[in-house]
């Protein structure tokens, strides 16, 4: 669109979208039974505001610095900026509130945050996040319960054919002793491995290589992380006997056996989840167990659900260590995937009945009537416009999928009646203002 | 707090706050209910982003642009900035999809604005609207719905001492004529007209002097706002003989005629509202009917549900003028005056049942006995803090406020048993493990 005569052109900057509501009925029944689940795990809400001092979220790791972005107004020094996750709000809530906070904490949150990068297709500058996470524990049974949260909501939301990706964090950090590379050089690994997924193993390798590893570390680092197993406890028994000389690594493959103990207990199928060792995340916070989930049907999404243990972030604003674990929906790249799948369709609209409202005589009787159905809990709309004819004003209850229509025309007024459509049905029937609501409700069942 | 060791002090800048669970569990429960009335009028949700482009959000008004947070990112010559509403994105929306959204339009929409204003006690940077608007619609029935949503919402909140109060900007437009000031210092008397209940009205005399009225104009304005009388026939009469030169004020003494009418008919009771002469909201963009809610025990709060018609606003963005009324909920301010009216009280916990979890060999046990209960929808969380004996673990159920404990150690494992307590009525009993779920919900019911 141009702009003409002054007019301002309505359109939103590349990386931002808008849901309408046929997308935003479904999208709000997602967050719905996101919730659902992790109230029944029993965590608890929390709300922490969009606007944060900028030290605070990058814990003053340049690397998150250039991705957040920032407003005009300082505090001090500092200028206040936008959240790029929910974990780093919850990291300075725990270290803010000792006394308020009683650990174990489990909270979820949900909420947009905000990265500044380069806008290109699929990829947004803002997007929701769904977090359940467990403070206060270091217990592997917390990690289990992230799992098993995760099994659940995917499952709530209806989709089977999911695949969560385990991996933990210390077994990746004994891949330097492992492949012989300098251990300095660990968390740019770890990057570089993340992106496997994306890229294919001949970029990553390129990568490797540029930063100074020599090509048969890069070679002994491919072989490890193609190492696959259904069987949970013979990737464990031959990564044990891989890194038997890296303490850390044999930290991480008992933590993994305890978790797999766990989650049996808890119900999660064993066919769900798998461990993959390729799963690095590429946050720098993580310190144990991290987790992915896939959607088979559709791989090039990558993940929809993610996380893992990051014990030391809460130390950055606090004098105490505490442990922590988590795990978050994407529920905006979510939802594309679950309208792909069919699962969720396009919906107009929640009203239940619509009023039709073409004869200026009868239009105090549609307001009564409106009122007496919602009194009665049913969603209901008066058609309130430009449309005047009975025609017209069907067409677009007809467009908006309403279950019910009702017509009071003078006819109905004077018998004390009102016509009741069944949409679905295709019947109808003159109704007593006394049988209305009784009918409606037949209808709706 | 101080820094120590390279910590990162762990605050917020001022005018920003978290809701903490025991606030944000109730909170969500007033969202809920908003939502449910809203659905119920056959509203439906809308999303957009936070970040807009500047000259969208002031619509080229330097009013606005003052109190704008702008980001550091660039689109072409415009900042992104935070959004300060949710009417001029809602507008924007209407412009921007002529295809996809059909008028009417019912819409709701909750979410965080921002507004870039010296913080003071009380006044917060960011803070959450929740709206309701009708777009496309001429009719008064519109406005009679907006009123009727506000009546039916604060009445499911559990408030009944409120007031909702109704004038007409129409009305005011002809002030200029009746007190003998020149029309185009109108916006800025109705700007001070909005501040009467906050300053009183010697302050606000003061103001209109300084900006070049006569006294005696002053005075006629004073004599006018401060009109009162409950039976709205009359006070719409007796303005009328007021204004009679006033095109523009009779149309909106017709307009609120009719909105009288149609309230009536949507049951609205009519001490719930009063026709105010005063009320002129500060907002450039109202061109009708405007509404505000206030809290009788708690008049200081100032309005808490407030809006109007703007039948000017999407004409910014659009080449076809598109009428519109709505109102929001100021969701925070709201909150607050429910928890003094003790109309919510701080809520520890969503979980109803937490299972203690004291003893190595009973880990196994309690996770199983979690996942069958939540399996059968029960919130259940089961203990995973530092606390190892029974006691003090029963100390944080209790401090949660958890209606249901369930107590499985090695006695009750080896028969087969779990110890329920029931914490409100403060009794207990073993039951077998068969008969454990049926157990707890009897007493959660």
């Amino acid at each position: 669109m141009e702009k003409k005569e002054n007019k301002i052109t309505p359109e939103l900057a590349s990386g931002f979208r808008d849901y309408l509501p046929e997308d935003m009925i479904p999208r709000q029944r997602m967050f719905d039974t996101i919730r659902g689940v992790f109230e029944r795990f029993g965590f608890i809400p929390l709300d922490t505001p969009a606007l944060e001092k900028e030290e605070i979220l990058t814990g003053g790791d340049e690397n998150f610095r250039m991705h957040i972005f920032k407003t005009n107004v300082k505090v001090g020094e500092e200028k206040l900026a936008l959240r790029f996750d929910l974990t780093v709000p919850l990291a300075r809530v725990i270290a803010q509130y000792p006394n308020e906070i009683k650990k174990p904490f489990k909270r979820y949150q949900v909420g947009p945050v905000w990265r500044a990068e380069k806008p290109q297709a699929g990829r947004f500058r803002e997007f929701t996040q769904f977090d359940a996470d467990i403070v206060g524990s270091a217990s592997m049974m917390a990690d289990a319960e992230i799992i098993s949260v995760m099994y659940e909501t995917m499952t709530a939301l209806g989709i089977s054919n999911f695949l969560i990706k385990v991996n933990n964090r210390k077994i990746l950090n004994g891949l330097a002793e492992y492949a012989g590379f300098s251990s300095e050089k660990n968390v740019t690994v770890l990057r570089m491995i993340d992106k496997l997924d994306k890229q294919g193993w001949d970029e990553v390798q390129k990568e490797l290589i540029d930063c100074g590893l020599e090509l048969i570390e890069a070679e002994a680092i491919k072989k490890f992380v193609s190492i696959k197993n259904s069987n949970k406890e013979e990737i464990l028994g031959l990564v044990e006997s891989l890194m038997k000389k890296s303490a850390t690594a044999l930290e991480g493959i008992a933590e993994l056996r305890e978790i797999l103990n766990y989650t049996q207990a808890l119900g999660v199928p064993d066919d769900s989840w798998e461990i993959d060792l390729s799963v690095a995340r590429g946050l720098g916070y993580y310190t144990g167990a991290v987790f992915e989930t896939i959607l088979q049907d559709l791989p090039s999404f990558g993940s929809v659900f993610s996380g893992g243990r990051y014990d030391g972030l809460v130390e950055k604003f606090s004098p105490n260590s505490v442990p922590a674990t988590g795990a978050s929906v994407g529920v905006d790249r979510l939802f594309v995937a679950l309208k792909e799948l069919k699962l969720v369709r396009p919906i107009k609209t929640v009203a239940q009945v619509i009023i039709l409202n073409f004869d200026k005589t009868c239009e105090v009787t549609c307001l009564k009537t409106a009122n007496v159905l919602r009194k009665a809990q049913v969603s209901t709309e008066i058609y309130l416009g430009q449309e005047t004819t009975l025609k017209g004003q069907l067409a677009y209850a007809v467009r908006n999928e309403a279950p019910v229509v009702i017509i009071i025309g003078s006819i109905e007024l004077q018998k004390g009646f009102a016509q009741i459509k069944d949409m679905k049905a295709r019947k109808q029937s003159l109704e007593r203002d006394s049988d209305l609501v009784l009918k409606v409700k037949e209808i709706l069942k």
